[in-house]
């Protein structure tokens, strides 16, 4: 049979990654890592997860091992509201929907708003699942710079041009991945009047968002959007959260927060997706969140700043001239800037070969294909040894 | 802001379920239901699932808190794989791809096999759910019904002049939801037989498969395709299956076999989706499937077995002349048809008023609107004296 004359159009757009099976390859014990964007499995609240299972299935096993609504559990739906309430936006369970981690908002969010055609904003760089996730349903991709002064008509005309309309602009607004960088708040409000001016949504990525080591929290933009509008249902801004980062990812736990009219709609997605998110998993996340949140992201929020400053001190130490690397105030990501006669893929492979280390080229994170000369790093794994031997060797690949 | 203006195209055809709101006031103490097609939560194996997580805690919490690959938890597939084996279809773990239940699988393979246009050939009437996870992309409905002769070319020629070609064709094969019917071997060999005129691929439902009570067990279509042509690989049926209805829902674990030019490629759709299921709910169901699967199915047997039954045998005390209704020999569905005057839907909203007996009206399981005098009544909830009440309450409505 040959599949391809009965994929849909868009399976041209998903291609398996090379990268992925470059990094296949690197999994191997002499290997010094920086490449997986992941938390480090020490630091899982694994004690507090065991307890919450034992108790759900003390007393809720029935409903915990049932079908639940679409929408999500009501009472972790409840917290996330109050949640939103402490970093700026006022809301209620209502404008909460439960995803399977913010991966599956962003696919749903794709699926909300794009037809074949349409135009996505989004940064050079950005996140490559969101990439990943758009790319099925055949967006044409514009540069998103809120530094530069470009209209919006202009970017109006080149969507029509394209076939379609500018249906949102996408960022990841704190310590993003891959750049490590946070947008300011001139940026965050220069793109609310571009969404205004285009008559677009907004895509808030904020997994993150709860690990700042440093430096004063930026209001979200749904925040501010409210502040100028005065409440979540005239806005155009949904926000992505996800547990991943501060909890654990191995429970496929989000959320998307919005206006009623736009979650209404995704909770008819999520119905049609795979009916609902686990509903034991979201009882289970349900109770730690409500009883360590606050105190396991500041455990957290203390392991990973030392890493951090780890990676910047031994990154000034080891890297050789024409080098350039972002100073994050968060997150897990450092990027870097090599010289432009350098390729971050070839970079890697002879790495396999000699220095034995791994990073992911930046390329894969470019919707254009540029940005060849930059690596991610990621500082969440490693302890202060490991960074140290990691970057002494980075800085022998570059500089070799 | 006018949400509208943003939506996708795909918007238009997802819309709320007017029966599912309706539903929502039947959910009250006094009502008898018949309307979930959802397991009996007294039956779920709780004891083995309380054992398996604090198992896995005890012994790899790191490992089930973190990401994992998005093809699914290796043992866990291996165990699908071995599974198959025993129902015919002899296959490994990469013609496995773990979903998250079987109605993300059913998304999936609309997002893989659908551009707007296409055609899916569905029965009149056909799983609800189906219809609502391949509505996302825009495909035209034309009437699979193996027992006609309609050729091939005139279903080509009715996809052609829609504007697309016939992708697969969709059934679920034993105890349909909503009919509770069988496709008999020599239907399921003729949806073969078109498959390969039509060079379309074939969507296998599964979900109930395991739960037979009576007969014999007719081979998946996949079984009869691998039979046919030697070897998993050269099949073009997509086996979907679930643990939702032999162990729990509520863990949202189901699974896709079939080759692996397909199956890789769902795998791509699966990574930029939710980047895979729940770890530990995985781990959690390969422990307890590897323990307990075939006991504890043969018990789930024997209750709803007794079940259907007792449904059965009231039918036949208490439907006035006129009305008729299947036999199934498994499953959770039994499917009557009333005098072609009445209509399901009034027939619901009536007896909210009156009998106080809740059922699923038909028309929303056919792509075509039509079905109004059918209801969708399930067994797998109720005991004998609520099977009595509610089947006389019933007899009493539809006489009135």
């Amino acid at each position: 049979m040959d599949w391809e004359k009965v994929f849909a159009t868009r399976a041209g757009r998903m291609k398996a990654s090379e990268i992925r099976e470059l990094l296949k390859l690197l999994a191997q014990p002499d290997i010094i890592s920086f490449a997986g964007g992941i938390p480090d499995p020490k630091l899982f609240p694994d004690q507090a997860f065991r307890e919450a299972y034992a108790d759900i299935f003390a007393t809720s096993a029935g409903e915990a091992l049932q079908y639940s609504v679409s929408e999500g559990y009501p009472p972790l739906r409840e917290w996330i509201a109050a949640h939103m309430a402490t970093i700026g936006i006022p809301c209620t369970a209502d404008n909460i929907l439960i995803t399977s981690g913010s991966q599956q908002a962003l696919d749903y969010l794709g699926k909300l708003l794009l037809s074949p055609g349409d135009t996505a904003l989004v940064g050079w760089p950005t996140y490559l699942g969101a990439l990943g996730a758009f790319n099925a349903y055949e967006p044409t991709y514009d540069r998103l710079d809120p530094e530069t002064n470009r209209s919006a008509s202009d970017y109006a005309e080149t969507a029509a041009a394209a076939g379609g309309r500018v249906k949102f602009a996408y960022m990841s607004v704190d310590f993003a991945n891959p750049t490590g960088r946070t947008m300011d708040r001139a940026a965050r409000e220069r793109v609310l009047d571009l969404a205004d001016e285009l008559d677009m949504a907004v895509i808030e990525d904020a997994a993150y968002q709860a690990l700042r080591y440093n430096g004063e929290a930026i209001p979200p933009i749904l925040a501010l959007e409210i502040a100028r509008k005065g409440n979540i249902e005239d806005c155009r801004t949904l926000y992505c959260g996800s547990f991943s980062k501060s909890l654990a990812p191995g429970l496929r736990v989000g959320w998307v927060c919005g206006s009623k009219r736009a979650i209404g709609q995704m909770v008819l997605l999520k119905q049609a997706g795979d009916l609902h998110s686990s509903t034991l998993n979201q009882m289970a996340i349900d109770r730690v969140a409500r009883s360590i949140f606050d105190d396991h992201v500041a455990m957290l929020r203390g392991v990973y700043a030392e890493r951090r400053d780890h990676m910047l001190s031994a990154l000034k130490r080891y890297m050789p001239e024409g080098v350039s690397w972002t100073h994050p105030e968060g997150g897990m990501f450092v990027w870097l800037t090599v010289p432009p006669n350098l390729d971050g893929a070839e970079l890697l492979a002879k790495s396999l070969k000699t220095q034995r280390v791994a990073f992911v080229p930046g390329r894969a994170f470019f919707a254009d294909g540029t940005g060849g000369n930059t690596l991610r790093l990621s500082f969440s794994l490693a302890d202060k040894e490991t960074i140290e031997e990691g970057i002494r060797r980075l800085g022998l690949l570059l500089a070799g």
